[in-house]
């Protein structure tokens, strides 16, 4: 199923730009009120190119629940430095050495900036939500800051699961777990989050304000969304071209990381293959070696364990587009919208 | 000067009960609705036994400016909870060894999983700082939020100022550049944010609510405070049993840490003696013996550098108490208004 490439790049780019402009004066401000060279450190994952899915969700959230850009544009930058502050302590959980095709904070400068830099980043983010209140009132910017405490709880849970799994060399797990961490790591920061947060920020209030239970579809969407995002994402790690993807070639196998491509493959593989697996997979990632990696590489391949995440991934952008499909009375029928159901079938296509 | 040790150690130890009691009830919802694992690691700091000076400033504030516990409780807890984060990943920026007695997370669990269970701890602070508004109400609830941004960003730009100089091997550093770091990292949240935090919470509503320009003494009171707390803080770790300190004796010196008394030995030492510390200093940690360590803290005392700071620590104190003599409108004349002032005393004469 092809996307509208058009509208979905369009509609990806503008909220960049929107959101690059509001990340850029703050960080004027901070600059001439605050350390200087802080800001310069932190202005540099922000502007790495990065897809701009989350503000490009919640401003489309936004404006097709009636609302204007305005009305967003601090909550979709505080998404997307909130994002920006995850991935730098990300990189260092994960040792990473890549990030948007450069090397990582935690690379370049250690961890410990890595570190300061991420609690910075998610400072600034606080910021924008507190500006908040200037555009959308202090009731909306209570609610906005009610989503964002859940989001980072959600990830942060997330992200205990899978350090546990590093932590107790556990591979012996099945699809299902695999979606429930990925419902916490990734689903509510990428999809669900940023979809009710625009729906807050742009609904017309009164009567017919959205309440909890109207924004439950949305946790739903999001939650099919951001696993069919997360399953793509691992696939890009092992398929795509890495001066497009951004991060390390093969880089998830070299940190061992849990994918449904490789609990796959552990499941499938004949006792002494996967034997060999586990005990390359258990090993450091500086004490594996190129040849090796490529092996296990080519075995996932061969035992169709890529083809079963491509699946996977597909599965769940129908279930999707389906959930997608029931009324939503907040939403009407513009291009915003349209965008929201185009990027169900983006997450799954794109090529970075 | 002596301080009322019974006052202070009461007042301390009632806000320590007060705000575990908080910790304990969010972590039970937590659990029950989350990742358990997550909140058994996230426990562990948090009941280590701390002084409890943040929440019993912020309790004993809004209780002197005419407001109950009830209202102050919540942020008291979430003031508890970012200094713990804060603590999380400090130990990972310093790469320290022990905290509390006890060794720091970050060599019990490595730096992945003390990075994630920081920023689990400061969204467990945002959760407090939500429940607030059934407390104290949406406005009040909105004003702290302010304050919490502008503390937690005045730590990380200190943070960030310390971590430059390490960065850059920088010790030619005056008492000057010192304060101004301190005054960043230290101060705002241990001292400033708690008062303002405390009036703004217990303050009765109305024409008299304190505005920002009432609150402005509170951070001179809380800013020379906050220096004299610091400078207090680093004589302990070269003086203090580490037994009731709680962190590795003279893990400053092995850490290479710029304190007044180091700064002040690099300035007054003859040159030899200046060149022997400063190649000593720039060493890691892991490549210093325990006889040149010896040898430094003998040096620093020799020249007279921790007189400097027992001095300098006494003046800030000093002036702390003038400029609390100032008269206040919001305090009124009762027992924590007598903690705030007998706590501007502890902060130099405590004993851990």
């Amino acid at each position: 199923m092809p996307y509208q490439r058009a509208l979905v790049e369009r509609t990806l780019g503008e909220a960049r730009n929107c959101v690059n402009e509001q990340i850029e004066a703050l960080l004027a401000r901070n600059r001439q009120t605050g350390y200087g060279p802080l800001y310069d450190l932190l202005a540099d994952y922000p502007f790495r190119e990065g897809k701009g899915l989350r503000p490009a969700i919640c401003l489309s959230a936004a404006r097709a629940a009636r609302g204007h850009t305005d009305q967003a544009v601090c909550s979709a930058a505080a998404l997307e430095l909130f994002h920006n502050a995850f991935l730098l302590h990300d990189d260092v959980e994960d040792a990473s050495d890549f990030r948007r095709g450069r090397i990582t904070m935690l690379k370049h400068k250690g961890a410990p900036v890595a570190v300061n830099v991420g609690d910075a980043t998610n400072v600034m983010a606080v910021q924008l939500l507190l500006d908040n209140t200037r555009y959308i009132g202090v009731h909306k910017a209570l609610l906005v800051f009610n989503e964002v405490e859940r989001m980072a709880r959600e990830s942060v849970e997330g992200q205990a699961i899978e350090l546990a799994w590093i932590g107790e060399q556990e591979f012996d797990l099945t699809d299902r777990d695999y979606v429930r961490m990925a419902h916490k790591k990734t689903c509510w920061y990428t999809v669900i989050a940023p979809l009710r947060i625009g729906v807050l920020c742009g609904a017309p209030p009164g009567a017919n304000f959205p309440v909890d239970a109207d924004l439950v579809p949305l946790v739903e969407i999001g939650h099919l969304a951001g696993i069919a995002f997360q399953i793509s994402d691992d696939l890009l790690n092992l398929e795509a071209a890495p001066e497009i993807y951004g991060k390390e070639p093969d880089g998830d196998l070299w940190e061992g990381k849990r994918t449904v491509m490789l609990l796959h493959f552990l499941r499938v593989a004949p006792e002494r293959e996967r034997r060999r697996a586990l005990a390359l997979l258990r090993r450091h990632r500086y004490d594996k070696t190129e040849a090796e990696v490529a092996w296990l590489r080519e075995a996932m391949e061969q035992r169709g364990s890529l083809e079963h995440g491509r699946r996977l991934a597909w599965q769940y952008c129908e279930r999707a587009l389906a959930a997608d499909s029931q009324p939503l009375a907040f939403f009407e029928d513009n291009e915003d919208r349209r965008f929201l159901r185009e990027m169900l079938l983006y997450v799954v296509e794109r090529m970075k």
